[in-house]
């Protein structure tokens, strides 16, 4: 498979915009024209993950409707720009030589994911636009579903220019082909993988093929002593609440001790209203005696849930050193009035994305205006916060010259 | 040491370039004043290593020159542009978010080298200079070398504002702690191994923390029918003698058979002169008859050595199909004055640096106006070519808002 998707990258990497984008389009057809297809496949994963629980068998399931979200979700990629149609500068050197620096695709991406049969076509229509190829390893749970896809994918392929393998899925579910493809460093050029803290520890712990890690949130939200407080309440309640499940949602609630005897409770009342649980400690506990004790665990753990946990600061400084100490280098916020207080939380907070007044809700390809997202990287490695098609690519040096020798 | 790494770079990454800048200027005058101290230490190295290779303890040897000119590059390290100054750009999302992308240290960079004692003192001062905290680990047979080197740095550091663990070496020549090194993915933002085929292909097979793979060059020149052939001998030759133990020399010689016949005699005259010893495909020694054969495994070997291998193609796209089949993907030159022919193998060949009518030895730091060189990346994650100080750089996402939440 390595060397397949080899060849059909170099093949890949020499076509045009519209030969791509044709591609794409024929991939979201051929996914509407097969929907009874790919449900009874569907239907073979549900039956067989009767014993898991609702909320698993929910991002499992596929639906008439949700196949046609994926197909417009291709075509949608098919009207973005090229991320490899640019050249990213150009200069003169001191010997004569004009350099440009060309943006071209990766190579060969792999992806290991959990039961989500749409990450299957969401990798396929980013790093078929990108000018990649793909090799994908989905959970167990989602075999048939993914077969199902990544069949009607390649079949939509094959009378166009790009080449069937640039989609590749492994079909046995056995570990060891995962655990190969970690270790294909002739072969793979990034291996990114999508899920829950645990699927990305273990790739990251195990892989040595290059890897993006993305995904784990810790994220926190400072209430500063000079925060607007209605502004606070409106962004911890929107990055709390909004969508507790995701990595972006905030898990944290830390507050200055000049304003929490007087604000958290009424901050306490907003979350609770919204359904959150809050653990707090003691110094929270003593102003709102309903929370309960957080646990030295909370401070470390992603919830993705309506909990959160409440800790009372005297200092900027305190607050920074507790979330330093804790993040996942995700995305952090302040709310605060006080310019000097904005400045030094963006400069010391060491995160992808460090906000001033706003949700950390926004960190988000889409929202943040590149039209797509291929993940959050907590990493700081080729890529950091959310990741658009660029992030799919790497740039080659083109130096001309008229004979120069060096000397 | 990780922890301790870490604690180093949370303080570096908020110095002044200033700040910085002093500390380099001390650990070069350190360096120069302790003259004696490095040389009477580098001598039990160099007592330990007599029944090495001269070219190996060559490289070992500390001079008094030697350490002047590690000083004078310190100086010079701290005259370039603070790359963690810059922000790279910034714009303003739909929902009215102001967002800055700012380039900040790493964290912690590894290195893991070999018996050269100068890169002690190169990957301290590019890390001190970018922000980033270094955990060096070099050869067992510098390590007197390498301990007194890295003694006098952290002492320089004691009286700046760059902290003393900034810089730390690995003293205990066991395996087990390269070893652990790789595997420190808490720790280790970025390892980069520096050294031959060998240690790199060692590093990237164990290490699960994020390698940047550097240094190996099986360089080519294709020849073609269209070239300038006084042109093209004068690159081969360059590219070929002026410094061949180094990896942007070229190794193999690729020529059009429309002009083999009548200048391939002239070409290997030219080589054989410098001393070159040439090896030929089938059709080349049957131009050439005094050239050894060239066996299968030449095309993948890197001789670092006056060793060129020759192969006669009979169009471009043999020529690019043999170079992308065999090449590390570090630089490769066309010598043509067939515009179509240029293009062609700029777009075509997979490398760092593709050049037209020039000397592959030009792929380095200082040549692409760069001021200084980490290494010359030869994967495709992060940085690929040349490195400067850039390459020891992420960004961060600084996001201002006035009290936006997400729909």
């Amino acid at each position: 498979m390595g060397r397949r998707a080899q060849a059909a990258a170099a093949t890949l990497a020499q076509l045009t915009t519209p030969q791509k984008n044709v591609a794409l389009v024929r991939m979201a057809d051929a996914l509407v024209a097969h929907i009874p297809e790919l449900l009874a496949a569907n239907d073979l994963d549900l039956a067989a993950a009767t014993d898991l629980p609702a909320k698993f068998t929910d991002r499992l399931r596929l639906t008439k409707q949700r196949v046609q979200d994926m197909a417009a979700g291709l075509r949608q990629v098919a009207g973005l720009a090229d991320p490899t149609a640019v050249i990213d500068r150009g200069w003169t050197t001191a010997a004569g030589l004009t350099i440009r620096q060309q943006r071209v695709p990766l190579g060969v991406v792999a992806m290991i994911f959990e039961a989500r049969p749409n990450v299957t076509v969401d990798a396929a229509g980013l790093t078929v636009k990108s000018g990649n190829a793909v090799i994908l390893r989905g959970g167990k749970e989602a075999l048939h579903s993914n077969q199902a896809l990544a069949q009607v994918l390649r079949s939509a392929l094959a009378d166009t220019a790009v080449p069937v393998d640039a989609v590749q899925l492994i079909a046995d579910p056995d570990r060891r082909f995962a655990t190969a493809l970690m270790h294909l460093t002739d072969y793979v050029d990034v291996l990114i993988p999508r899920g829950g803290a645990g699927l990305i520890q273990a790739v990251v712990k195990e892989a040595t093929v290059p890897v993006i890690e993305t995904g784990a949130g810790n994220c926190h939200i400072y209430v500063d002593a000079a925060a607007d407080l209605a502004m606070a309440e409106a962004i911890v309640v929107n990055a709390k609440v909004q969508r507790p499940s995701v990595c972006n949602a905030a898990e944290k609630l830390i507050i200055h001790s000049a304003v929490a005897p007087t604000y958290l409770p009424q901050l306490a009342a907003a979350l609770t209203a919204h359904g959150v649980a809050l653990r707090g400690d003691a110094r929270a506990r003593a102003i709102v005696p309903t929370m309960a004790p957080a646990t030295a665990a909370d401070w470390d753990t992603e919830y993705n849930d309506l909990i959160m946990a409440v800790k009372v600061v005297d200092s900027l400084d305190e607050a920074i050193a507790h979330i330093n100490a804790h993040n996942t280098k995700h995305s952090e916020a302040i709310v605060t009035n006080a310019l000097a207080a904005a400045q030094t939380f963006q400069r010391r907070i060491d995160a992808a994305c460090v906000y001033v007044n706003a949700s950390t809700r926004f960190t988000d390809g889409v929202e943040f205006g590149f039209g797509a997202e291929i993940g959050i990287s907590t990493q700081k490695l080729h890529a950091r916060g959310p990741m658009g098609l660029t992030a799919l690519t790497t740039t080659k040096y083109l130096i001309d010259g008229n004979g120069q020798v060096r000397e």
